[in-house]
C-alpha cells in the first residue's frame, strides 16, 4: 500500500456520531492505513459553550487535510437547521463538495422491506449534486407571523454547477457494466432548472456514446425505487431530489444503518468528506445501539478516494462478510461489537 | 339518495385517460347517480389541432359544473410540461384546488412490494397543498444555452395558503380514530417556508387539542413510507413533497393502478376535480391494459365530495371486493373486464 500518512480531520459531531466514528477509526487502523487523525469538537456542545458552529479559522485548518470523516450533526437542544446549515451544509459548500456520492446496494444476507428484491436488483450509485438548488439558502420572508406572511425559497442552478456533476456521473456510468445513466428531476414543473439539467445531460451524453441515458421524474423515480429498483444503475440528480431518493434507497437496501456517503470534491481543491447518511439519532444516543456499518462503509469510500483501492476493497469485503453472518440468526450486537467484528475481519 | 342531477364535466385527456374514464363513468351510472355529463376534448389531440390547451372560455364553462372527472394528460408528441402546466396545473390553480387529497390505503388481498406490511399498517391520507410552493411557476433563466446559464425556480408560500390546507388536514385527522397529524417538510434546509409551515401547524393545533401532531423531514418520511408506514395517519405537506410522497404511497399500497385523488376546493367556490394519480402512460395506451381501479376510486371520492356518502361507500366496497378476488389467482383482466366486474358489484 501507499506508504504516505493520511492526514485525517475527524468530526464525530453529535449523538450517535461519536459512537459510530470510533468504530470507523478502528477499522481504518486495522486496515493498515497510516492515519494521522485530529479530532474537531464541532457540534451542539461547542455551539452551546461558545456560540460557534464553524469558525473561519477551523474551516481554514480543515482545508489542509487529505480527507474528513464526519459522524453526524444535530441536536434537539439547538434550533432546527442551525448546525445543519452553518456546519454541515457550510462544509459541503465551502469545500466545494459538488458530488454527493451515495451507493444504494443491497448486500447479500441483508433483509430488505421489499419482499421480492434480490441483491442484483438493488445495485446503483446516486450522484447527488451538492452545492446548488434549494440548498443555496436563498429565500426570504415578509410580514412574518402575520396573516399576510409570504415565505420564499429559491432554487439556484448554474450551467457550471450542473455540467460538472453530470460529467462525473457519466464517468461513473461508463465504468460500470450496465453503463446506464438516469437523470431524475421534475422537468414538467421545474421547467427552468429541469430544462438546464436535461439539455446538459443530452449535450454531455454526446461525448459518452457507450452510456445509455434515461430520464425519470422524481415522483416516478421514488415509486420505481420501491417497485422496480432494477431500472437504475447510475442516477444523477439535484441536491434536494438526491436527498429524498437516497433515503428511499437506504430503506430498500436494508436501512439507514448501512447507507454510506461521500461528499466529494473531484477536482481535489479541498478535502472530501465522508459520512454515514443517517443523522445523530438523539433518541438512541449513548446506548451503544447505533449500527456503525454505514460509517465503516464511508471509511471504505474514503480509502478509495485516496487511491487506496485494495484497502477499500478489504473493508467492503469485511462488511459484506459480517452482513452475511448477521443473517445467521445471531443476537443483536452493540455498536462496539459490530465494529470489533468487522475490525477483526479486516485485520485477519 | 339525493335526487338532484350531478352536472359533471368529463376530461378524458390523453393515452389511457380515455380508457379508464369510460369505466369510471360506467360505475357512476350503475350506482344510480343521476349524471349529466359533458365531455371536453382537452389534451394533446386538441393542442395539435388548434394550439389550445385550456381556452379561457372553456375554463369559464368548467366553473359551472358540480365536479370534474379527469383521466390523464400528457403525450410524448407535446413538449414536456406544456399540457401539465397549461392544462392540469392551470385547472388546479384557477379552480383553487388547494387540497390535493390522496388516500394511501392497502386494501386486503392486494399485493404490496413490502414483504411484511399488512392492510392495517398502510392506511393514511395525504393532504397535499395544491396551489403554492414550487408549483407556482415562478423562476427564470439567464444566458440560456451558454456556459454562464443560470436557472432559478421559486417556491412561493403564504400564510393564507398554508393555513387553510393545515386546517383542512386537522379536520381530517380529527375525524379519524387515530387522530394523528404529521407535517412533512424540510425545515432544516427550506428554513423560510419550513418555518411558516411549522408555526402554522403549531398555532392551528392549539384549536385541536385532541389531535396529536408530529413532524418528519421529507427524506425521513420517504424512508418511513417504506419501512414504517404505520407511523402515519394524516399527513399534511407542500405541493412538491406531496407529489413525491404520494407516488411512494402508491407504490407501497399496491401500485399506481389503484391510487385515487381529489383536487378539492373545500370552499366550493369552484368545482373540485377527481383523477387517478397515474399519468397517461402512452406506452400502454389503447391496449386495454390500464387498470381503471384508480379512476373508479376517484369516482367514489367525487361522490363523497358531493354528499353522496352511501353511493361512495358502495363503490368503495365493490372495489374492495374485486381486489380481494383478484388475489384468488385469476388471469389478468383487461381495463373493460375490471370495469365491468366492479360495475356489476355496484349494481348488484
Ligand atoms: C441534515 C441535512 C441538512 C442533510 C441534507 O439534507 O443534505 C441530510 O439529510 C443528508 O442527506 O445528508
Ligand atoms: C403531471 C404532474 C404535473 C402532476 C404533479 O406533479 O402534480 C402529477 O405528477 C401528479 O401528481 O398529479
Amino acid at each position: 500500500m501507499d506508504s504516505r500518512n493520511i492526514r485525517l480531520a475527524v468530526i464525530p459531531g453529535d449523538g450517535i456520531g461519536t459512537e459510530v466514528v470510533a468504530e470507523g477509526l478502528k477499522v481504518l487502523d486495522a486496515v493498515g492505513a497510516k492515519v494521522e487523525g485530529t479530532h474537531y469538537d464541532l457540534g451542539a456542545e461547542r455551539y452551546h459553550r461558545t456560540g460557534e458552529t464553524l469558525p473561519d479559522a477551523v474551516l481554514d485548518e480543515l482545508r489542509g487535510y487529505d480527507a474528513i470523516l464526519l459522524g453526524a450533526v444535530g441536536d434537539p437542544s439547538v434550533p432546527p437547521g442551525v448546525l445543519e446549515r452553518d456546519l454541515l451544509l457550510r462544509l459541503r459548500f465551502e469545500l466545494d463538495h459538488y458530488v454527493n456520492l451515495r451507493p444504494v446496494k443491497l448486500f447479500p444476507g441483508v433483509e430488505t422491506p421489499l419482499g421480492k428484491a434480490r441483491p442484483e436488483d438493488i445495485d446503483m450509485i446516486v450522484v447527488r449534486e451538492g452545492t446548488e438548488s434549494l440548498y443555496a439558502g436563498a429565500g426570504g420572508v415578509l410580514r412574518r407571523g402575520t396573516p399576510h406572511e409570504v415565505a420564499t425559497q429559491e432554487s439556484l442552478n448554474t450551467a457550471f454547477g450542473v455540467e460538472r456533476v453530470v460529467r462525473y456521473a457519466f464517468d461513473q456510468a461508463l465504468a460500470r457494466p450496465r453503463k446506464k445513466l438516469t437523470l431524475v428531476h421534475k422537468t414538467n414543473v421545474l421547467t427552468y432548472a429541469g430544462d438546464l439539467w436535461a439539455r446538459t445531460v443530452d449535450r454531455v451524453g454526446l461525448e459518452y456514446p457507450d452510456v445509455r441515458t434515461d430520464y425519470c421524474h422524481i415522483d416516478a423515480a421514488s415509486m420505481f425505487f420501491v417497485n422496480q429498483p432494477e431500472r437504475f444503475d447510475v442516477i444523477v440528480t439535484d441536491n434536494l431530489f438526491g436527498d429524498i431518493i437516497t433515503d428511499i434507497g437506504a430503506a430498500v437496501a436494508g436501512g439507514i444503518g448501512l447507507a454510506a456517503s461521500g461528499n466529494v470534491n473531484p477536482d481535489r481543491t479541498a478535502p472530501s468528506m465522508f459520512e454515514p447518511v443517517h443523522g445523530s439519532a438523539p433518541d438512541i444516543a449513548g446506548q451503544g445501539k447505533a449500527d456503525p456499518t454505514a460509517t465503516i462503509l464511508s471509511v471504505a469510500m474514503l480509502l478509495s478516494h485516496l487511491g487506496l483501492a485494495d484497502e477499500a476493497a478489504r473493508v467492503e469485503r469485511a462488511v459484506a462478510d459480517d452482513l452475511l453472518e448477521r443473517q445467521a440468526g445471531r443476537a443483536a450486537r452493540s455498536t462496539r461489537e459490530i465494529g470489533d467484528a468487522i475490525t477483526a475481519r479486516v485485520a485477519g
